[in-house]
């Protein structure tokens, strides 16, 4: 007779609820995991029966590659959709296309039929103020463009906290401390449900062209886990398995910033090194193909125009001096004191929110912040343009023809040989930029703060890759300019003579907003791989593994956690880190409930214990679970039940079974102790009794505990003293004496 | 008062011996990583006391990061040593250089001050006929150079197989089967010590040189690992902890394979996916970290002269067609066949040499095939050159400048538009190439099957490699000339007519060589990134993909098991494979000790055995450890006792306790029970208890036990029923059950 396969026959039978869990409770890998195994096993047995069994199986074998084909369809053609709608409608706060309102700046001046010089101003487009006014010119036309910009803002703002609030609010956010707190094990109903979906693919269309200090980049991740969730109803083998679904949920979130950065391999390990929890060798193998899915559906899609999967594409031609290794180390170090100092405003800001009046009023916070972001947006050129543009001209290395203020070098034709610029004086649009780009970054550096955690979708990347690249691409010029000016310096000899293209400020932009991002999230091989898979080069591998690895270190020296870390701490959410080591020297006595002072650990007798008891029992407590006992006077360890499937039980017997009364014995065992005839019949609940609970002796240190909660993604486990039990310790057991010994609030971690 | 912490006092007198291994066995996980936590927890504190202490942990937390960057020194030296050696040797095989001896062919030519017309044919370099004969025309020249490259093939393998026989016996194959077992938690004393390494990398270049059918991508693995094994001698953080000591090693692994191919992301993926058993986040990015500066050592030694970073740089023009997945999906199962009869064929050969008297003549064994090798080799032009080179010039995409053979196009230099080649009609040349490598195809896939396995250090990837990339430039140019001489065909009306540039060749070699390597090897993501690093482009990861999982899905259909796992179960080591899901249903009570009809399990008790009872179990018994409990009547668990230190702390405290005598009590409890005067003192043992024994009920289904064992890294697990001691469960019994599941040999688990 085994334990979990008797459970699973009478799983199958359509006794609703057994094995289900509630909303906002832990579920039990191990047990997940059996029942998969169970199941597989049991259509394996079929498959030898007849042919339309094995095609069962067949099917059901692949059926995990067809999930990851479709989850990769969809993402990427949702990433596409947002992108392009994003784009229309923050060119929109600027003016309208007169060949077809649906066509965006880029776009219109694309169909546009005359000729014109500046690429950018083609006849067909009009801004709001030649549109209105019929010209362009003057103070009046610049107040009502500034006008129409901070309006259209508003209203593209107040519709999405609008929506988020009224359809879903859990649409809001970034959605990563969830979605990991969901990864490892934790049930949130309706968080990856199809009208987060919707909401949040509408809002954040709306939220990234209102002109916020926000992107879209995690937020793509949740709406890649939501398409995951909703496809894994198709299949029975993920709707039915909360591990297995979780499998797919990891592959879902690679195939998410597969689409938000167009890197595959770093959407991979993105998933494997800050999202998931639980992430087989196999689920690395189907991420990466969901990933590459998702990447080509939005290449065919096409959103940039340039046939580039990357969403910054640069290609730098010179190679880095090692030299350049200082500057790049002081990016990262400013990259570390940026992501600490965000993270620690920005829980501060949001605690905030949390405790006082704030929170009671998201729609004006909402406006507030869009309203002050728009006024101070428009005056400045860089800020007025969208963030990812900004990146991308920040990244870019300025070549013969380019026309931007930051390219407007002092040129010295004599001096240029065929494609390779070299080293030249700036002009005054580069130091016009140089002011401008200044104020940007003191803006981004404060608004992001109260930007991230409003009622709106808002991703983090975007605005920590724009400071950095900001930081970095004033560094990089600034190198550049010492180094035209003062090429006689010792430490610019032998590698940057007169003539020479020795500095790409576009590279120390790209370090700086690794280094930053990097201070933010604490990302480390992912973060290295999706910017080299923006640049496509090895060569410059190294410079961002310097920036990285210093701003990672710079940021822990001042505080351990991560955003996502930081958020899901402040909403207490049970996640049991698996990055952090346990080091404290307490044992499992100290943890497991009862405490010393308590009364006893509430237990079930085996064979003795009629229905009115264990009623009593379940109605008196609240625990999600009873360990059942040899006798009370022994204290030898059966099994463990669960509360729910207690309660489903004996209310589905004494409903259908004849002779179930309150005074019949419950009995736990396999043989039943003969009764006398008069007795009511006795109600044998062995099927739903685990006959392997997990136990520890009460010696057993923590960091023992805590390791085997982690890796086998336990809900509870016993604790015994020389074969007798003593306690229980749970999943939220841990986490609180966790946050105990880390000198946090205990009672922080909500739920169970 | 803790266990663990009690043993590590303990442990810090030095008592030596107790907590080490001996020479295969396997390593206790928990018990180590409990360990490395008390280690740094001590350390921590102390660094409050003073400054001195705070330096020791401050540089104790940077001497990882310290040695993953002598690691990748030191890797990427060697490899650079053996590219450079053999390169030289191989040549030496055709010829000497005038100029020197120690210039190879191609640095020869370089250095020459003539000019000539063929980059090939400079006069410094004589071929072994014009050296002897002074000309280099006719017959006799022909086979005086014949006789000179086999008599030179010859002594390069005699001297290797001499040297790995003599002096490092573990020197031999590839070495990565071997590694993944002691990742896995097992000791093999000397595998990676010094010897092993000096003669690894001699013999290596050695083998390579001789011209047999092997790589040295596996070996350089090995020898990577060496060198992370003894530099972590340098750090008593790293020397005294096994667990940690892996941790290295999985990053010396990646450092391998990042200089074999020039692929330090590919490296990091490959030790994650193939080698790896304990893969924390934290090694993820040490061994990126190693890998990187591996790559970068290596390319500042510059082997290839090119100063590219990657093995096979290639680089292709042309987008790929999505109809040409069809070839590329016919190139997948072609890898997936040869793959899975390559395993077949190998391990029926390996176990025939392990069984017969075949394996008594090594030396013998590797002159004959080596014999054979040469023989055959050097009258084809494709097989006479190096793998690599063949390798090289199979991706390689042919230009309007290339001289070679397989460029032999007939052009018509109308149609040709800048540097774009159309496709053209094959000249005669193409035809013979065709030819000769149909040849080199039949005798590659043949030799290597007697060639890996050989008592000479020999890797598997370029030979499957040379495998795939023939078999894929052959299907390329059939492909091409189909195409060019049927073009009106409904198959490629649209994207390729006269004139296009529609098939690459050199794509299909690439994918055919990612096809064979993952048939043979099952490896998945870290084959597509590998290969995505030679090319750099993003483009061609579909293609790659797509043969990739064909190839697997096939060969993984004829036979589950890749070459390592093959090898590793050819030689019964002791592997839990952490990817194989184990899918019976059994319980723990089938698979624990003592059996049914065995007499009950030894155990002994916690107050009440004298020393002469504890020695008589210990001398009558070979087990590994021994369970304590509270009396033989209750059965009552308290802990678990190793035998090693019992027998060592027994023996040293009848050394040097007073009044310890045969009639002592051994005492495990807290507080020892009262005794009457006269009888001897009691030897308190406590210390060397473990308090913390893993449990699990006799009704635990194996699957679940399985799970355990590979997660925690567990030894040995007892089994309990109700409370009592029942038996227990070693890894050796977990592995001798997953064999006869599996219908195989359980015997042929080797060691404990």
């Amino acid at each position: 007779m085994n334990g979990t396969s008797t459970m699973m026959d009478f799983l199958e039978e359509p006794l609703p609820g057994v094995g289900t869990y509630e909303d906002f409770n832990t579920i039990d890998w191990v047990r997940e995991k059996s029942r998969d195994r169970d199941r597989h096993r049991e259509i394996t047995n079929r498959s030898k029966e007849s042919t339309w069994a094995l095609l069962h199986s067949v099917s059901d074998a692949f059926s995990g590659w067809l999930l990851m084909l479709l989850i990769g369809l969809l993402a990427g053609s949702l990433a596409g959709l947002i992108d392009i709608s994003a784009h229309w409608m923050t060119d929109l706060k600027e003016g309208v296309c007169l060949a077809g309102f649906w066509f965006n700046h880029e776009h219109c001046c694309w169909k546009s039929n005359t000729t014109f010089t500046d690429r950018d101003k083609c006849p067909e487009w009009k801004s709001w103020s030649q549109l209105i006014l019929g010209h362009g010119e003057g103070a009046f036309a610049y107040i009502l463009n500034y006008l129409m910009y901070v309006i259209w803002a508003l209203m593209f703002s107040l519709l999405a906290v609008l929506l988020v609030k009224g359809f879903a609010p859990y649409a809001c956010g970034s959605g990563i401390p969830e979605i990991k707190t969901i990864l490892s094990g934790f049930i949130i109903r309706g968080y990856l449900g199809k009208w987060t979906l919707v909401i949040k693919t509408i809002t954040l269309v709306l939220a990234v062209s209102s002109g916020l200090s926000l992107g879209k980049e995690g937020p793509l991740v949740h709406v890649a886990c939501c398409c995951g969730n909703i496809l894994c109803h198709l299949f029975t083998k993920y709707r039915k398995n909360e591990a297995k679904r979780r499998e797919v949920l990891s592959a879902a979130a690679a195939a998410g910033v597969s689409v938000a950065f167009g890197a595959p391999i770093g959407g991979v390990l993105f998933s494997l090194e800050e999202v998931s929890y639980y992430f087989p060798l196999k689920t690395l193998w189907r991420s990466f193909f969901a990933a590459l899915v998702a990447a080509f559906t939005l290449r065919s899609i096409n959103p940039f125009g340039n046939s580039r999967l990357v969403l910054f594409y640069v290609e730098f031609h010179m190679p880095w001096h090692l030299l350049e290794l200082v500057p790049f180390i002081l990016l990262g170090i400013f990259g570390g004191l940026w992501g600490a100092f965000f993270i620690r405003s920005n829980i501060a800001w949001c605690r905030r929110r949390k405790t006082t009046r704030l929170g009671k009023y998201p729609v004006l916070e909402v406006i507030v912040v869009t309203a002050i972001t728009a006024i101070l947006a428009f005056p400045n050129e860089y800020t007025r343009m969208s963030t990812s543009e900004l990146i991308s001209e920040l990244f870019n290395d300025c070549g013969i023809l380019d026309s931007s203020k930051l390219c407007e070098y002092v040129n010295d034709f004599n001096s240029t040989k065929g494609d390779d610029l070299p080293d030249r004086a700036a002009g005054p649009g580069v130091y016009t930029a140089m002011w401008q780009l200044a104020l940007a970054l003191i803006m981004k550096v404060f608004i992001t703060i109260f930007t991230f955690g409003m009622k709106v979708p808002s991703g983090l990347f975007i605005p920590s890759m724009a400071v950095g690249a900001i930081a970095g691409r004033l560094l990089g010029v600034a190198v550049e300019q010492l180094a035209f000016y003062h090429h006689d310096w010792a430490i610019f000899s032998g590698w940057c003579s007169p003539g020479a293209d020795c500095i790409t400020p576009g590279l120390y932009a790209m370090v700086g907003a690794a280094a930053c991002l990097g201070g933010v999230t604490r990302m480390t091989v992912s973060l290295v791989v999706i910017m080299f898979e923006l640049t496509g080069g090895l060569e410059y591998i190294v410079p961002l593994m310097a920036a990285a690895m210093t701003s990672k270190w710079v940021a822990d020296a001042i505080g351990r956690e991560g955003i996502y870390d930081a958020h899901i701490r402040l909403n207490g959410y049970p996640f049991l880190e698996a990055k952090e080591e346990f080091s404290h020297k307490t044992r499992a006595m100290d943890v497991m409930r009862p405490r010393k002072s308590d009364p006893p650990l509430t237990v079930i007798t085996q064979d003795t214990m009629t229905v009115e008891d264990v009623e009593t029992i379940v109605t008196s407590t609240t625990y999600s679970g009873y360990p059942v006992v040899v006798s009370r006077a022994s204290q030898r360890l059966v099994g463990f039940v669960l509360r729910r499937d207690l309660i489903i039980s004996i209310e589905n017997a004494r409903k259908k079974q004849d002779g179930i009364v309150s005074t019949s014995i419950i009995c736990f065992t396999d043989y039943c102790p003969p009764l006398p005839p008069s007795s009511p019949s006795v109600l044998k609940l062995r099927s739903i009794l685990d006959l392997s609970p997990f136990t520890v002796t009460d010696e057993t240190p923590m960091e023992i505990v805590v390791d085997i909660f982690r890796k086998l993604g336990l809900r509870q486990c016993l604790v015994t003293h020389n074969g007798k039990l003593l306690g229980i310790i749970t999943k939220k057991d841990v986490l609180k004496h966790i946050a105990q010994m880390a000198n946090q609030d205990p009672d922080s971690i909500l739920f169970n």
